[in-house]
């Protein structure tokens, strides 16, 4: 009997994803100086230069090392410098003070990424069968990774670069359709039952979070059928959203209160005056695009204030499988922000991969059988799994291809630097 | 067709019930000095008298002012120094600085609590038939309310008298059945299937929080017979598990690099010469009692540790309903420490309701179509839902009665200070 | 040759003085119950009972335990709760926590006192000649420790009353003389050149940092007759001084605006209906009496906005020598609060020893030649020498008799809370 | 009647003098990569790129805008970037985010710093008489305040890069003379009695703080006749120095605590495997070398454990007219590090100006009649009079002709990141 080709894929290293995903990140670090690249402007995001760092580190660390004999690491300071986390290698720097380290340069970071990518490249060329599956596995987790890190290296140099206060822009706005939107307030129902859910490992690759494949049982729901628009949450904030403690879970009116939260992270300015900071400079606010920049706390408000509610991320993932076409994702040449979508009057869910992150109401939790990968690898996801909300979808900050329907991510409610935002959910 | 008997119950207010309530607090403050009343070693924990002047300025908010006419507060201030959260009914003391308030003194607290149990007494008498309905339901709000904040005064002021190096006790031991204990290491199988979960309002008291009654999708899974024992847990502690990262939650690796753990909360001293600090002093360690004072974290790397997970709430209320009598809980007489159970060979869970509460798996979230209670009072519960973890069951601390099935505590993962120890589960 | 009378006095215990001293401690708690004994409301400030205790520990510790053979401590825990901060004599109790001793309570604490004392009349009463001169030493030394904290006593339970929100009186309001003031704007002129400073050890007790005696230069300059009076203070705020940068150092700048200062500590409203808060309760401000509750950084911005300077503390201490009688000081009636003064228009300044304490320009620097005491006595004074301003004179909450010309006060220069006020100096 | 000579020079711009100055701070950051210049390792320390473009704020804003009539500025926005604290001019960027100014680059910087140069050049060449009195001093003052931000652009980067676990250097080590010393330990002898202090603005720049000239009154001292070496210092490190109390103020001992020092910053090993890091990376100790990079607290410690006490700065000034030749200074060449001395066997203070500042025990105050100039620059040095204490002499990074007699320098008593040491006094 034939193998699938799909399984076939899967055995043999993908050296062009590979390679594309290798250059998209080096094509995003392009248009920002070396001094750029130092830039951190909060414990947890790093700077351009670290993710370009890291990555590779990771693909020497959990291959090269592991695969070539008598593997001499292009330079041992690397791997204290450029570990994030994973303490089964060994110590690290800290994490708040990697804004500090100017040396190695950005050309010698460079320079390390290339050789890392050929020695991959080398690498494939002399495995084994055995040893191919295996890497063909490990790559396609490295590439997974650096795409994520792809979509951090966005939202950091974006946050970092709002901390100056000249309004700097990190990339040239693309010309874009002048789409005409008007707000999608259709929902969408299901009847629930019970559902399948997660990654049964049968085809394609998935993170070990997204597994087991188990079953859930769901009362029948609805979903909005577009994310909530900037329009729509200025009259949120119009109506005193912000002001008003009812529609706030406690540990996030004391945010509003302490951080004096007014709108969603990069917006100034009041009514007609409102501009957001984005990737391109100061701009208007385009009320049709996805409102994003919001924490799990302001989604969560938004919804209590609309009479809703967030949906779950088993809803969110039973719906997706309803979804009509996919959002905004990215690709080399941005486009660096959520789009307005122009809709259908169908009865479909839009926009659920890509434009923006959805805030569900699931903190993220381990499925029921759920085993980390065994070895540092394993350090991946389980560990994180605590005190963080999962957020489902994809955004404009997305490498085109990287999200599925079973993809979890995952921060803490307090976080808003992400592209995230909210759809509306209701029960039937 | 004649009234359900306990619905009749629960149309007039339980006015024994309340009187109990208010007594159990009184008798559990009366051994401590006014000076030890005034203690507060953290902001999470509240001073003795602050818990019993708290509680009746419940009562007087949400029952007197509302149904007495004209009803003239016993002391405007109280409404500002003893409201603990309810921002819709006013600005409030700040929470750290509950330790300041010398003023009103012990007698006077006492003296205001008399008030306002003896108006409520009156009151009750005078009620119509509809006025009783809702006075009955807020009365027995009212009453779990301070039956909860009787556990917190134990907990808070064992924390607080913890911190005093001459390591004072609180109350007098009683005198203990001197129990041999084995640890209990049976598992409880349970088949899983479609269960029913949460309160359906059919009779009884339950908070909002238990609602509504819903079904959840369970796999076969095992329950450990019994809580682990302080002797287990030692096994743990000699097996290097709070030096290995492997076991923590990222989260809770943190905390035990930063806050320095060891053991659990109380414990001093190493191997043979391990004591605890207890609320009648410094003791030895009663390696057959329950593990307690762990955090979530510490719970979940235990289990990891023993090759085993944390119940879901919804494994642990539906194997609840297997449960083989109860486990310690607090009367007047104490015993205000967990205990050694006597158990027999048979299959069934022990001591699920009471020494300990038993950390689960889930986070604290609203069930589905969930809605807090209307106004103030529906600050209750709902606003919590984020960043803290549910526990199950009921501790030694517990007043006697309180607890059931169904009922969610909810705590930050950190917190080490309640009376919390961990059951293992494992998939079938 | 005779002996000099007032060496003979410093040769025997002075009892007298000693029981003097130790009543007034115990009259100014009086009317303070036990809760209010526990307050601490920063870690700059004791509870009542620790400042109870320690001055009791202080006797014990460098009298008792040295003098008699054997000496059983009264209670070993409580040399570690009650030492302040002798490193030498061993661990301590940490500052912060010192509102967490609830036990001993009040009535051991002053059960501990009253032995204490009991104790050192029973000593001096078989002392050999030798040893009563080192024990009439030490005891002037435990005698004026004790009138310091009996001071702090005072600020610190009036900062503990403050915090809470219903502003409680610590006292009853003595009558006093109602003064009809005006504002001694007078000024008194000083020759300067080389002066004499500090104490020559030759009579009366001293602190061993006002030792030792030296010559200073001075340039002639001149001396406000009377510190400056709330009223005059009022046209300082009147006048925008808290926000402009002009008339601040930096450091105090940073705390203008971080600690949102607007007017000296204790002062609530604005123009007519400014109150302040007194050991009294909520009082009406008078404005012909000394302000108080400043910081170092309030008293050198008032000067700056006045176009003065402050004194250094050698121009201070010799003008002293020309001061018309004194201010106010404690006694056991009070009066708790500066006073205004009625001045007569003589050469004189008035107000120098008691009402307020007066910032001076000069930071708390070793003498030339100061050695400290041998053993953990010199731990009294010498090692505070860093970032601490100077100030002279006494204060109401002075004990009447405490302060002399050279007595030389410190704090660092935010501290808001002692009775600290300013007199304007110039050159000529 | 002729002018003095140097009265005429101080009345013209002296453009040799700005050029040096200009060309010194590039030369210093040449060799260091854009990516260096964006390293700020703390609060008190900023950016080379911060120095260089700051200096340049500095002429523009006190000559440039003042002197050129309509003169438009070369780029607003650096007008909030590149002010350091003179609120007078405007608000102005926090300090502690001087790192996240990736724009403007380092080449806009150099290309300000060179629009700066030129158009002071320009306008020079066109003053009348009057003006150039005037811009003449304030070009002195601006050359001054760029040599000041040398030293520091040296001492933040040296910090910055010791945070980089990769030890980077800095600069290429010269080649320096290979001197075998011995520990000085020679004492020099002064009278004391009324000496002259300060600045009496007849020749030659000052910063305001050095005057008024006046009088102080000394008493007989011996001065150190070399600073303290690493070799001496070992000794007091050996001695347990950082573990006794007895030794250190205060303050001090809790930094001791807190801090965990154990050795002067950038000291790395023990005993004879001590190294420490330099701008040539990690170096071993030379033993001969003045120590550095002490706090004040650690050199209080050190005279108080050799039973000796640090100079005042009036001893100091003083006994400066009595120095032998200077020590090491900064030119374009370095040294960069404190150098070892020859002595000769003299009755001189050697190395009094350069090789490390020397704490003294002044508190940093106001000379008698001191007055800020007016505007924003006397900003410069007035406000700081609090909370510091004085330096005198200058280091080997201190350009050369910077320092005099007169010159007071002043930083927080737990600053150790500057080359500050110990020369040790006492009296006659």
């Amino acid at each position: 009997m034939p193998l699938d080709d799909s399984l076939l894929d899967m055995a043999v290293p993908d050296l062009t994803q590979f390679h594309r995903v290798r250059e998209l990140s080096e094509s995003l670090a392009a248009p920002l100086s070396p001094e750029d690249w130092m830039l951190q402007s909060m414990t947890e995001a790093s700077p351009v230069k670290w993710h370009l760092a890291h990555t590779s580190w990771f693909f020497e660390t959990f291959i090269l090392e592991k695969y070539i004999r008598d593997y001499k690491r292009y330079n041992e300071d690397f791997n204290y410098l450029f570990n994030s986390y994973y303490v089964r290698i060994g110590d690290m720097h800290p994490r708040a003070s990697r804004n500090l380290i100017s040396r190695p340069s950005a050309a010698q970071v460079l320079e390390y990424r290339h050789h890392v990518t050929s020695q991959i490249m080398q690498l494939c060329a002399q495995l084994d069968d055995k040893e191919a599956v295996e890497v063909a596995q490990l790559l396609r987790l490295g590439c997974a990774h650096e795409e994520q890190h792809q979509e951090l290296l966005l939202t950091d140099i974006k946050h970092a670069l709002f901390q100056n206060p000249t309004g700097p822009s990190a990339y040239t706005c693309p010309a874009l359709p002048d789409r005409v939107s008007w707000d999608n307030d259709a929902w969408v129902e299901f009847d629930g039952g019970i559902v399948d859910i997660g990654a049964d490992g049968g085809e394609g690759f998935n993170f070990d979070n997204e597994a087991p494949h188990h079953q859930v049982l769901l009362k029948p729901f609805a979903l909005a059928s577009a994310p909530v628009t900037n329009r729509q949450y200025c009259a949120f904030i119009e109506a005193g959203g912000y002001q008003d403690p009812r529609w706030w879970l406690s540990d996030g009116w004391e945010k509003v209160v302490s951080q004096n939260w007014r709108a969603p992270l990069y917006w100034c300015g009041e009514g007609r005056d409102r501009t957001r900071y984005s990737l391109f400079g100061i701009e208007s606010l385009n009320p049709g695009a996805p409102v994003s920049h919001l924490s799990f706390y302001e989604a969560a408000a938004y919804a209590e204030w609309a009479g809703c509610r967030l949906p779950t991320e088993f809803e969110w993932e039973y719906a997706s499988g309803k979804a009509a076409g996919q959002g905004t994702q990215l690709t080399q040449s941005g486009p660096f922000e959520p789009q307005p979508a122009v809709f259908e009057r169908d009865d479909m869910c839009h926009q659920m991969f890509g434009d923006v992150w959805e805030w569900t109401a699931s903190p993220y939790t381990a499925y029921p059988g759920f085993r980390a990968s065994p070895g540092a690898i394993g350090e991946y996801n389980g560990k994180f799994m605590s005190s963080q909300m999962v957020l489902r979808g994809g955004s404009c900050a997305t490498p085109a291809g990287h999200v599925r329907g079973t993809y979890r991510n995952f921060f803490p409610p307090a976080a808003r630097w992400q592209f995230a935002g909210v759809r509306l959910a209701r029960h039937l």
